[in-house]
């Protein structure tokens, strides 16, 4: 049984649920599989109508889903709401890029008799993964990372049915969400729900799942991809796993406004209690005592709050405990009004000590925690960022473009999205997002699991050969019903 | 030390090859890192002017490379020729997709501050995997997937220096292939070559790695992807391991010319002494005398040939053991002159004898050997097709298009490219082509090993957020000084 708790007071919430047996798993994951052989012939058009409307009857939901989500991670309604429309609109852009095409990267080259040997005609574009996108769910986006999140958005989009593994943090709305997503699908079994961590394990090695993708810890991530490997068909795992997010402040930062600066950082250190992925857990700073006071008076203003789960408040603590024996304390928050708040802590240190605290100081700590490292010169820094674990992001703080010269070819190597003199919480959901990078950011530094590019994940493509007109995608037919972008005998010809 | 042979006599081929140390090894992936800093600061037109260089210096060579390559492989100068011509044209393609830019998937959204929360400026484009890509050689092409191969073209043409792992093989040719390719390059050690297993687990686990490209055998692709595993970053693993390349006759076919069908099967299946990764080792046909009749004409008609390697000629006979325990012969070739010459032969059994031997009867026999399943209703394929393991290619043979229907969803979920009417040996080199499929065919099913979309494997998207333009890679600035295809704000926009 899995009981859900109000993490303010640590109160049951809700009826227990029961876990998912094996049989459970293979029924949900068989019935999905058969819904989607029809799901995946819809032309893209009806799919996109559905995504649409499951975009509506989420927003239609909001007053009871930001409620039920509040009981179990005490994210509050503002955070909440916006949420759900953010889910709402990744629904949408999904919408968008079935509408566009330029997803199914249609190619076409035509027979050319004159080359040696003689090329015949082939014809290329995506099509869905043969069976079902098993999903595991985060627990620190409720909405956008869990059942109505980003996965199961871009696996519905691009023809596969979805089977989501539920976070523990919030079971209860999650099989609300899909009960509310299912009232928009054509067939509710093309997203199915199951509970519990050997449901987990079940659903990763079930024959008829083609892919999974997950947002979670390093440990969990790395156990799924050994699950996969035992399978006699290996499939395609797409985690996301951890991030510690570097931010570089260069000296000429030191002419800018610190005040704004400190207050930045310290609220995007603390948004959510600390638990975003692009959380900023290590800043690199000139060796300055004006702005290290700024930073030490914004982070001590700061409140706390409840952490989304037990467990991830104890790795909280334990990552806290790693940081303090290895760094000074240079400021912490106040605690929240709830018995549960965690406080915000900021550690200091400088070059030198960091390099020899490698790789344990530039772990993740998951939670409103950082560290801050002092350096001299620029240069101080090189050896130390090649060094670097991959992260989702990586920040420059600079009032000189100029002088980040050097350094943007280390972060660009580091990290899937750099940012220019803002904070790395907050992913813009749009065409041109990455939220990836290399290990263990991400296991597939060539995809990403925000915005619209993340729906190659569940795509592969398939060639046609001198293949009959009759018998063609229309995608693919030489009169472009459907007016999609293709290259041609490797020229664009965009519509 | 590593003893080539002539696959005609068993004979040696020139001096033994040392094989590499670990300490070899290390030298040359960091020798190829260090270089591989200036060749991803390079711009695509220079990269794109040495992959043209590269294809004209292995053109001049011609006539000593198929040479040294036939006395390793006995592939015969009309074969090699044409590969060396293959290989020269495959660093031509990647020369125009650098030219023409689309593999950056350059895309802009622009600042909104209008939306809820506003969205900064954001803009992504591909860039080169940071570090080097690790190349396993395949026996099978010592050219085009081999040290000249396709994914040693595709890396180069991403930014990404490489380090081959030589196949045993032919150990001479590949210096020799790596020694003329050098004279193309602005830094000899952008292509490293290494010899030995040893030298090839070490050359995975090294921390400047940061891919591997593979074309070999389901076993060793396994035991790679394990070392990945093993590492503190897991890195992208791209394997091309195995494929029954399923060909099915359609009753309608039979009222075409059966003759021409039987020998247009037989030449493919013995084109190479068999040993191509698409070999048609899998057909399906209706019970009819005559097909059968002149299918055994056409195969007995046939001459086998020397293996590559005493490896692959033991892998052979063990695998037609396996067949000959489980189904009829239906015919066999003759021997070729050389004493090492092996046979072709063809096997025979029913949909419902070979349903039974499933999975252990759908395993890839590398060589000139196959198994016909005589069926009696097209319905009667629907659960058997399901049932096989993922394929490089499927086939249809069929006269009414209409015929086919109800087995074309049936394939495309089965297997990367799809042919009608033709043979899946040979692999035409250009934008449209997909060489990939589920496993065990690739383990990236996502991904292509041949054509211009080979690229992608090395390539990492980076997002910039809120950028000042001077820091901007020239491809992502509103200028668009090299006038390339971009999608901005949702819209492509091409030259």
């Amino acid at each position: 049984m899995l009981f859900a708790q109000d993490p303010r007071t640590g109160q049951a919430v809700g009826e227990p649920i029961p876990e998912s047996t094996e049989d459970e798993v293979a029924a949900t994951v068989v019935a999905a599989a058969e819904a989607g052989r029809a799901w995946r012939a819809t032309p893209a058009p009806d799919r996109a109508a559905v995504l649409e409307s499951i975009a509506d009857v989420l927003l239609a939901a909001t007053d009871e889903l930001w409620r039920a989500a509040d009981d179990e991670t005490a994210l509050g309604e503002v955070r909440l709401r916006g949420e759900i429309a953010r889910s709402a609109g990744q629904f949408r852009l999904f919408a968008e890029v079935l509408g566009d095409g330029g997803y199914l990267d249609a190619t076409i080259d035509h027979a050319d008799p004159g080359q040696t040997p003689p090329r015949p005609d082939v014809r290329r574009m995506n099509h869905p993964l043969p069976g079902v996108v098993g999903v595991f769910a985060a627990g620190n986006f409720p909405f956008a990372f869990s059942v109505a999140g980003g996965d199961v958005a871009s696996a519905l989009a691009a023809g596969c049915p979805v089977v989501v593994k539920a976070h523990p943090g919030h079971p209860v709305l999650s099989g609300l969400v899909a009960s509310v997503i299912r009232t928009a699908l054509p067939d509710p079994a093309l997203l199915g729900l199951v509970h519990g961590a050997d449901a987990g394990r079940h659903l990763v090695q079930h024959p008829s799942v083609a892919a999974v993708g997950f947002t979670g810890s390093i440990p969990g991530g790395t156990a799924i991809q050994r699950l996969i490997q035992e399978r006699p068909d290996p499939i395609p795992f797409y985690g996301e796993l951890g991030s510690v997010n570097p931010v570089v402040v260069l000296p000429s930062a030191l002419t800018g406004d610190l005040s704004a600066l400190a207050t930045g950082f310290a609220a995007s250190l603390t948004l959510g209690v600390g638990q975003f992925c692009t959380n900023p857990g290590l800043v690199f700073v000139p060796s300055d005592d004006t702005l290290l006071k700024a930073i030490a008076d914004a982070v001590s203003a700061t409140t706390g709050g409840p952490m989304l789960t037990p467990r991830i408040r104890d790795g909280y603590a334990h990552g806290l405990a790693r940081l303090s024996s290895q760094a000074d304390e240079l400021a912490t928050g106040t605690p929240g009004d709830a018995p549960t708040s965690v406080v915000p802590h900021v550690y200091l240190t400088d070059v030198d000590a960091f390099t020899t605290g490698l790789p344990d100081l530039a772990e993740e700590c998951f939670g409103p925690a950082a560290l801050i490292v002092k350096y001299r010169e620029i240069s101080d820094l090189f050896d130390v960022l090649d060094r670097l674990p991959g992260s989702l992001t990586a920040t420059i703080h600079a009032q000189e473009p100029t002088e980040a010269a050097e350094i943007v070819p280390l972060l660009t190597r580091l990290a899937g999205r750099v940012i220019w003199n803002g904070w790395p919480t907050g992913v813009a959901v749009c065409w041109s997002m990455h939220h990836g990078g290399p290990w263990p950011a991400s296991t597939s530094p060539a995809h990403t699991s925000v915005g619209a590019a993340a729906i190659t994940r569940w795509l592969t493509p398939v060639a046609y050969q001198n293949w009959p007109a009759a018998l063609l995608p229309p995608e693919l037919r030489d009169d472009n019903p459907g007016n999609l972008p293709r290259r041609v005998n490797g020229t664009l010809t965009p519509i």
